[in-house]
C-alpha cells in the first residue's frame, strides 16, 4: 500500500464524530451546518434533476454556473475573471485543492504551509511528491489576543525551490482572517520569489464584525500568481453537495482542468444549476449567513468564557478556539476532547490535530458554533453539568 | 506547472465533443446516453433533497449505498462484500480509480496496463511516480475476428517491481469482455508475482448475446488482491451524477478511504441514496438495460458494415470499433474523424488516442452506440450521404 497514506490517519473529523455517534454527544466537532441550506436552491436542485440534462456535465463545469461564479467574483471582490476560461468547477473545495496541488507541483517543488493548517493539506502535497515547509503562526499568549504571522520565519520558509505558498483565509481551524498588511507581506514574497499561491478561501462569506475577507488574489501583482477556491458547501450551508469552483488565471485554470479531468472529471449538474442560481442571491443573504453565525459564535464564546475557557477571537469560519489552561485541566487537547465527548456528550477537536507534527500546542481545543443555537445551549448546559 | 500534466492533452471526449457542437455533428463520440435514466431513481434523488440530510455524507458512503453495493455484489456475482468494511463510495468511476491508484501505489512501483486504454489511467499512474509497462492487445486481422491477449508479452511485463494490473472488463474503446481462459491466465500472472489489480468494472452490467460479466475478483485467490469499480452513472444511464463505488478487502478498502478523503472526501447524499435505490432494482431491469444496448449495437454495427466499413464485434459497454481499410481512405484514424466529423456531420473518436505512443493502429474509430435509434439512423443517413 501507499507508504505516505498508510501512515496517514483517519481524518480527525470522521474520528470525533464517530465518537460523538457512540456517546450521544453533541457534535461540536465536523464543520457543518445542522440546519439546512435555503429552500429555494434546494428545491433548484430538484427541479434541475427533471429536464434532461443528467449525463456528463462539461469538464469545466456549466457555463451557467462558471458565470455564476465570475460574477461572484466581480461583485464581491471586484475580481475580472473569465467565466471561459478562468473558472473551473470541482466536486468540492478537496477536489479543487488536491486538483490545484496536482496542477502546479512537479516531484521536488516546495511548498510553504501555515500551521496550523487543515487536514489534506499535508497528505496532498507529500503524495504529489513535493517538499511541505511549514511556518507556525504563534498562539495567542492571552485568549484574548490574536495568532501572529512570524514574519522573518515565513520568509525564511521561502527559497530557489519553493513552488506556492497555501493561503487559508478566513482560516480553519482558528477563525483567523489575515490582515492588510500581512497580505502585503505575503504578495511581497511572492512576487520576490516568483511563486504562486493556492488559496483556500472556502469562509469567503463567512466572515464578522463588519470585516470583509480580502482575497489575495486582489493584491498587485497577484492576479496572475493565485489561484482562488470557494466552496458551494459552505457558502450555502449544504456541505454535503461538494461543489468548489476554482478562479485562476487562464494557463493555471487549464492545467487545473486536467488535474480534474483524472481526478474526477465532472459534477452532477443539476448540483451545479442549483449553485449558479445561489450564487445570484442578493447580499442580503450572504450578510444574514454571516449575520446569524456570528451570533451562534457569541452564544458559544460567551458561554465557554462563562464556564472558564479562554475564549480565543473567531473572525470568520464556522470555527472557535478555546484556550485549556484558564481550566487548570492536566489533559492535553486530544485526552480533553475525548474526555468531554464521554463524560460531557459535548465533542469538539484538539487543535494539535491541525499540526504536521507532534510537537504542536497541546492547549487549544476548536469547537464549531454552525448550530442552532438550541443545541449551543445544551453543549453549554452539558459542559456546566460535568465540570 | 506540473510537467506531467503539461504534456497530457484535453481529453479525446472534450475535443471531439467540442468539434461535434461546432460542426453540428451527430455526437457518437463521448460514450453518454441521450436518453435519461429510470424516471424513479431521478425522482428518488429529487425526493431525497428535501428531507434534511444535505450535509456531509461519511467518507467512506451512506450506509444505505455501501449495503446496495454489497448486495449487488452477492446476487450478480456471488461476491461476499462486508459493506461496513469493503465498500468505498466515491465521485464517479474516475475518481474511484485515482483512489485506488493512489492507495496501492509507491513512486518506483511497476503497473501493468492494457492497451488500448481509457484515456486517465497512464497520467494518473505517472501522477503518482508509477512506472507504466504496457501491453498491447492485438488487432484483429479481419474484422470479424476479436482482439486477442498476448499471453507472452504479458508476462514479460510483470517482474519484482510490479505492484499492480489494471484491468478493463468489459473493455473501453474496444468493447471486450475477458474470457474465463484469459481471466485465469491473469490471475495465475498475480499470484505468482504477489500483485493488485484495480479492476475497471463500469460496464459490468452492459454485455451483449447472453454472455455475463466475470469479475476478476471471483476467481480463486483473487479475492484479497482485487478492486473492483462500477459507476452508477453507467448502470443507470446518468452519467452526470459521478456517483461510483470500489468493492475491496477491508484493508484495500481502508487505503482507499484514506486517499478519497484527500481528493475528495464525500458524494452528494441524495445521489447517493438515489443510487442505492437503482442498485436494488430487479435483475429484469439490468437485462432490459442490456438488450436495449444490444439492439443498438446490432443497428449501428449493421449500418457501418452496409457502408464499407469493417465492424469489430463487440460483447459489451457502449462501444463498437469500426475497421477502416476496407473503405480504401488514405487518411488515419483522426484525420479520418476530423474529416467525419466536419463533412459528414458524424463524430465518433480515433482509437489511437486510446494508446500511450504514436506507434499505435491508426485505421481503427469507436462509435458510441449508447444513443436513441433514430439518433443512430440519422447518423448512418448522414455518412451515407457524404461517402
Ligand atoms: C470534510 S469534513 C471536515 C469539515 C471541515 O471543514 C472541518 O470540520 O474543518
Ligand atoms: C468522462 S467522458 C468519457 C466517457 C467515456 O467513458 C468514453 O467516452 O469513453
Amino acid at each position: 500500500l501507499n507508504s505516505l497514506l498508510a501512515a496517514t490517519p483517519t481524518t480527525i473529523f470522521t474520528v470525533i464524530t464517530a465518537l460523538a455517534q457512540k456517546h450521544g454527544a453533541v457534535n461540536l466537532g465536523q464543520g457543518f451546518p445542522d440546519t439546512e441550506g435555503p429552500a429555494d436552491i434546494v428545491q433548484a436542485a430538484s427541479d434541475a434533476l427533471h429536464d434532461n440534462r443528467n449525463q456528463y456535465a462539461p469538464l469545466t463545469g456549466l457555463p451557467e454556473l462558471r458565470e455564476a461564479v465570475a460574477r461572484g467574483n466581480k461583485r464581491f471582490f471586484g475580481l475580472d475573471i473569465d467565466p471561459a476560461t478562468g473558472v473551473v468547477v470541482t466536486s468540492g473545495a478537496t477536489e479543487a485543492l488536491a486538483a490545484s496541488l496536482a496542477a502546479l507541483l512537479d516531484p521536488g517543488d516546495e511548498v510553504v504551509l501555515i500551521e496550523p493548517l487543515y487536514d489534506t493539506y499535508l497528505p496532498t502535497v507529500r503524495l504529489l511528491g513535493a517538499v511541505p515547509r511549514l511556518v507556525r503562526l504563534l498562539p495567542p499568549e492571552r485568549p484574548e489576543e490574536g495568532w501572529r504571522l512570524p514574519r522573518e520565519a515565513l520568509r525564511a520558509a521561502f527559497g530557489p525551490r519553493t513552488k506556492l505558498l497555501l493561503l487559508n483565509s478566513p482560516m480553519n481551524p482558528i477563525g483567523k482572517l489575515f490582515d492588510a498588511e500581512e497580505l502585503a507581506f505575503i504578495a511581497g514574497l511572492l512576487r520576490e520569489h516568483d511563486c504562486y499561491a493556492v488559496c483556500d478561501e472556502v469562509y469567503e462569506h463567512l466572515v464578522f464584525d463588519g470585516a470583509r475577507h480580502v482575497p489575495l488574489m486582489t493584491l498587485p501583482g497577484m492576479r496572475e500568481r493565485c489561484v482562488r477556491i470557494g466552496s458551494a458547501g459552505k457558502s450555502f450551508s449544504l456541505t454535503g453537495w461538494k461543489v468548489g469552483y476554482v478562479s485562476a488565471p487562464a494557463p493555471l485554470a487549464a492545467a487545473i482542468a486536467k488535474a480534474h479531468q483524472n481526478l474526477v472529471f465532472a459534477t452532477a449538474p443539476n448540483l451545479q444549476r442549483a449553485v449558479a442560481f445561489g450564487l445570484d442571491k442578493d447580499a442580503g443573504y450572504f450578510q444574514e449567513l454571516a449575520d446569524d453565525l456570528q451570533r451562534k459564535r457569541d452564544l458559544l464564546s460567551d458561554g465557554l468564557r462563562r464556564l472558564g475557557f479562554g475564549v480565543l477571537p473567531s473572525g470568520g469560519s464556522y470555527f472557535v478556539v478555546a484556550d485549556l489552561r484558564p481550566l487548570g485541566t492536566e489533559l492535553d487537547d486530544d485526552g480533553f476532547c475525548r474526555l468531554m465527548t464521554r463524560e460531557a456528550g459535548v465533542a469538539a477537536i484538539p487543535v494539535s490535530a491541525f499540526y504536521g507534527s507532534p510537537d504542536a500546542p497541546r492547549h487549544l481545543v476548536r469547537f464549531a458554533f454552525c448550530k442552532r443555537e438550541a443545541v449551543l445551549r445544551d453543549a453549554l448546559a452539558r459542559l456546566e453539568a460535568a465540570m
